[in-house]
This record gives C-alpha cells, sequence and structure tokens, in this order.
C-alpha cells in the first residue's frame, strides 16, 4: 500500500477549512466544477465529476474543524476502496492541512499523475479560501498530457 | 520505506528537460538561485542551498535524456541517504518526467510538506522550459506556514 501526502497552510479558520471541504458548493469552487451531492453528513456521497469521467466519494468520518474522511466508492479502478483523508490543525494564523490519499495498491504512474495533480488543487483550495478564486476543473492548472 | 511521486509533462524535448536537471545553472532557474556544483558528472555534488540550510546530492546515475539520479548526502536527517530519481519518456509533443523521491524511513509531518513543494518546484521547471520564466527559491511559490 502507498500513499500520496500533502502539506498545505492556509491563512483561515479550521472553520472555514471544513466548509470548503464539506459543503458541495464549496467543493465546486476549488476541485471540479460539477460537483454534487452531500459532504456535510456521515454516510452522505459527493459526486466528483471531471469530463466524461470522475469518482464518488462516501462520508466516511467529520470531526468539524479537525477531520474530513472519505471512501472512493466508484472511480478509476486504482482509486475505488482508497481512502482520502483530510486532518486539519490551527498553527499560528494557519490552518495546517495534512493531506493524506490512502491505499493504493501499487505506485502506478497514474499514482504519480495523481500527487503532482492533487497538489496543485490543494494549492486551489487554498487560493480560493485566501482570495476568493479557485482553479476547479476545468480551469484547473494542467500538468502533464493526461492534464 | 515511503516515496515522494510526481508526474509532470513538459513541451520539449528529452534533451532540454535532462540540461536542467544536470546543468547548475539551469537548476538554479527553477529550484534554488543558490546552487553549485557538478550536476554533469557520475559522481559529482551539487549544493542547493535555501536560506540557511539545504541539500548536498551527489550525482548516483545518468542516462542522457532518460534518467537522473541523485543520493542525499548532506542535508536534514530525514533526507540523508534518500535518492531522487528522475525519469524522462517522450509522448507525443512532451517529455514526461516520472519523479520519485525515494526512501524516507517515516512519513513524517516533513515529507508532506516536501511532497507538496516538490510539486510546484516541478511545475516551476515546466514553465521555465516552456516560457522561460521558473519560480526557484527565493521566488518560489509559498505553500504552508514552512514556506
Amino acid at each position: 500500500m502507498v500513499d500520496i501526502l500533502h502539506r498545505v497552510g492556509i491563512k483561515a479558520s479550521t472553520a472555514e477549512v471544513y466548509a470548503a471541504l464539506t459543503s458541495a458548493e464549496r467543493l465546486a469552487a476549488w476541485w471540479t466544477t460539477d460537483t454534487t451531492g452531500v459532504g456535510d453528513e456521515v454516510g452522505g456521497v459527493l459526486q466528483f465529476r471531471f469530463g466524461a469521467g470522475g469518482f464518488d466519494m462516501k462520508v466516511d468520518e467529520l470531526v468539524p474543524g479537525k477531520r474530513v474522511q472519505w471512501e472512493v466508492i466508484d472511480g478509476p479502478e486504482e482509486w475505488v476502496g482508497t481512502h482520502v483523508i483530510w486532518d486539519l490543525d490551527q498553527v499560528d494564523d494557519y490552518t495546517v492541512i495534512l493531506f493524506n490519499h490512502q491505499g493504493w495498491k501499487e505506485p502506478v504512474e497514474f499514482m504519480h499523475h495523481c500527487s503532482t495533480k492533487w497538489a496543485l488543487f490543494l494549492m486551489s483550495l487554498k487560493s480560493l479560501i485566501e482570495t476568493g478564486t479557485g482553479a476547479p476543473d476545468p480551469h484547473d492548472v494542467k500538468i502533464d498530457n493526461w492534464n
């Protein structure tokens, strides 16, 4: 099992960051504009779509201002069964996010791609909260020939 | 052992990307302006400095247009003994980089930070080659309270 790890600090309260991870409307403003579903209840399902494909995430755990955990229940086969975990902590003026996309079976080339994309989407989340403007798909930063 | 993985595609030849990984002058244009040493000979040592700290990398392996591998021989203790591996491949108009910072002992918080920083520095490398302008330290994109 291998994991994608990232750390980003956002000049905002943990409540603001938590809202951007649990509201479909706020998720649509930094990850993909085509986001629907329920992110603020355990057992809720969020649908994230990117062009033809996408991911369905079941909300596994919610600790307001502290932690959000999703299980991938539909999407590319490399993603299904993995978990996406967001741990939040207030450090001085920042909410520090420790991000973990956990449980990849193999470090395939697609995992390398997703690791870099996650970093850019985390920067989109940071930008949304700090400046009011994110870069969600299809306005996201392109990183390679897969985009 | 845990690894940091990324994938970036650059619209350029593998020779151009290889040069940006082996010339101290080109490395200084995307990673840190304070780069000195020898990157184009196996056994050469590159010194990368970021303010007070930094890393010394010994060039382990060079395959022109294909692969660059460094061993970290001095720097933060979590880095020493790890390897940084760049695999290059031409795919259509792109040089695709598979990046692997391999051999971290533990998935510490600093590793999360370095994973995100590497993604942004890879985007700096991409930008340098595609547009002529990178974002090396101290002009790098800030990601958190550690910067």
